[in-house]
């Protein structure tokens, strides 16, 4: 058996301490598996004296991650202090330097600086790794990476944020209010105290950023991401949604075109039949879409420190036992730059749900501006009325441009029948041919 | 660059002609994914005159399969001939004898003989790669063997069999009868002019076998898998299951327990709401159960030329980027002998379909049998008569244990008012808790 693998931690949050106890609970099966000892070596978190539940004391203590990064006697750095710069930025490139391997949860990171970082890794002939960062537990990475390397990949479409899931399968399941049910999330430890970087989308377009860069080739491009959260769906729009054969997902779709790639994240109509629509709760899903494979999904749980850390070990693991893979699938000098397609180009279907007075000749003015700019619809009905006598009139629309779709919506606010601006909501395709 | 991998192909049929297509089409992709080059020098296959629709004139033809592992300029033998025995088995052992790795689609060959070959390619310093051999291009070899490589596997279940799913699918949205189905998917090239390595469950079986192997760190055994087909499924059953809300699925499940390690292949009634039910038509998918990971599923094509090809692709790239793992996830001398729990030993809830004579007091005869057996009931439903006057009673039980509820329906069977013997389904709660 070879040498021990040896590995500095720095952040130790749950997923610092479920690694340390994954690696250790697992210790033997883990040692087989790769030919070696993994052994933790290092440590270093803000507060030295927080109680963390398991004994940290036969570890070498760092104040300073970064001292460890460079002093540690370790292999490998695993960076989980988050954020896209500071700290962890200066760990990453501190680690390379001094020659050691880095793995890391941080989407943020590999989101912003992956393609710089990749660079780093290579010139030091050590790897980023990165598993964790997408999906938790779901080893999605390593399946674009490696699983499906013989494919042309064309389409990644996923549910990649947890909270925005739970917070809409709750909305569905119990027809309670966004407002509401978020609050249930934060109470609950799904949503943060500041929930704005996951249910604005944020997060999930960070991770949507690192599947494009591995499916398509390209340089990751977080800033080409469209992106758009979930705080204005309503309890209403389940019901409709549901009784038209649909649910609602925030979801994550790159795919490349003869334009170039697009990235975009907001919530989304999708059948009720396929795959994704049965994730539920604080699962992640991803469909990946290759020439010859097909369709393929994986689906798990997206956060927490067990599948977190599952994923971080994996990392290590192959690292053990030298399985080494480009950062971002080919060397980064042979990555593209990202020809971004934007949203203002898609053409897709549309779910919208219109709030108008209840007179004679409403449905006719509707139906003459979406003529005038070559809206078609699939269906158009009416719906509940409210107190005032106002009545929801919710459309399906036929493929359409989503330039034109904004043009009749501004035609549309424009009448003084239009009680509030329209709900609109994409319906994406995401299984059926 | 290095140099590049030099691959000879034994077996031509579509997955053979399939892998030369994936790695012509998609050439330069796959040399940037793993830093060299691909090269098919030889090929071996029974006809060599017959046209492919691909130019082979390229490579050096080879009568011989076995010749050609030894005496072909190549690194990689893959075997795509099929079988346990006879070429299939010679052709590797000559591979791994002549310094070669292999990569096979082969899952017979995997599930009877594979401990042996992972030992005989270990002494060669070599691989034994067969990703192809289980779920088609769905990557769940390199998912349990490295994606979970931290966890301690407590549980498989996968629908596995394409074939079955094919069938079972169609029978319930159409309502027609097995034998029926079974023609139309034999006309359709869906199922074998001869099924019943399909039907009979004995393919799922071979694939359950390598992944309980994988997961559980034992040696390959197949021939402890209990199995059971779906000749037996009435179309009946998908309407009384459907109104019960279940769906019908042919699973190959693998657990460990305190008493060892059981694998079964048969029908299954599962819950409607679950990630299985909705895996329709000739898709396959896995769960896989992690103590850190928790529940993972992997779902895609389970085979065609494309998807097996792919997966046989993802081999060679693994071997051309050196990445290697032992071919059962640990060295194979660490692999225990697997300690079968046998069917006896179930301890679940099953779904009944007794047909008896409509009169009064046979409900408290089967009522007082279950009873005197220790079989707890859920529900028990009277449902259609037939023409003759006889009643359909459907029954789902509470978990019981399989030798009771084979007593109690033994006991029924000599009942003068049981018209045929029962269905009888398991239930298998595949997701909840």
């Amino acid at each position: 058996m070879s040498d021990p693998l040896k590995v500095a931690i720095a952040g130790l949050g749950t997923v610092g301490v479920g690694t340390i106890e994954v690696l250790t609970r697992n210790a033997d099966l883990i040692a087989a598996r790769c030919g070696r000892q993994i052994v933790v070596t290092a440590i270093s978190a803000l507060n030295k004296d927080k109680d963390r539940g398991i004994d940290l004391s036969s570890y070498r203590w760092f104040d300073d991650p970064i001292v460890m990064a460079v002093e540690a006697d370790a292999d490998v750095i695993v960076e989980l202090i988050g954020g896209s710069s500071g700290t962890a930025l200066d760990l990453a490139r501190a680690a390379f330097k001094a020659g050691r391997h880095v793995v890391t949860a941080n989407k943020a990171l590999v989101a912003e600086v992956g393609t710089e970082l990749a660079i780093s890794a290579e010139k030091a002939g050590k790897t980023l790794a990165y598993e964790a960062a997408v999906a938790g537990g779901i080893p999605i990475i390593k399946a674009l990476r490696e699983g499906l390397a013989g494919n042309d990949i064309k389409r990644v479409i996923g549910i990649l944020n947890g909270t925005c899931n739970y917070i809409l399968s709750t909305m569905e399941d119990s027809g309670r209010d966004f407002a509401d049910v978020l609050k249930d999330a934060q109470d609950l430890g799904y949503a943060e105290a500041d929930p704005s970087f996951d249910i604005d989308g944020v997060d999930a377009a960070h991770k949507l950023a690192i599947l494009a860069s591995l499916s398509f080739g390209t340089k990751v491009s977080f800033k080409d991401v469209y992106v758009e959260g979930i705080r204005t769906i309503s309890a209403i729009d389940f019901t409709y949604a549901r009784d038209l054969g649909y649910r609602i997902k925030l979801l994550g779709l790159a795919g490349r075109t003869e334009d170039g790639v697009y990235q975009r994240v907001h919530p989304c109509l999708i059948d009720e039949e396929g795959p994704l629509a049965s994730v539920d709760g604080s699962f992640n899903a991803v469909i990946a879409e290759g020439d010859f494979v097909g369709r393929s999904v994986y689906e798990g749980r997206g956060a927490g420190a067990g599948p977190t850390a599952s994923a971080v070990v994996a990392d290590i693991i192959d690292i053990a036992a030298k399985r080494f893979t480009p950062p971002l699938g080919v060397p980064a000098e042979k990555l593209t730059a990202l020809k971004p397609v934007t949203i203002d180009q898609r053409h897709g279907a549309f779910y919208l749900r219109l709030k108008v007075v209840d007179r004679t000749g409403v449905f006719a003015d509707i139906g003459a501006t979406f003529r005038d700019h070559n809206i078609s619809m699939e269906s158009i009905l009416q719906r509940d009325h409210d107190d005032d006598g106002n009545a929801y009139v919710v459309i399906i629309t036929h493929a359409v441009k989503e330039l034109d779709l904004r043009a009749a919506l501004a035609t549309l606010d424009a009448n003084a029948a239009m009680v509030e601006s329209p709900q609109v909501i994409r319906i994406e395709n995401v299984w059926g041919e």
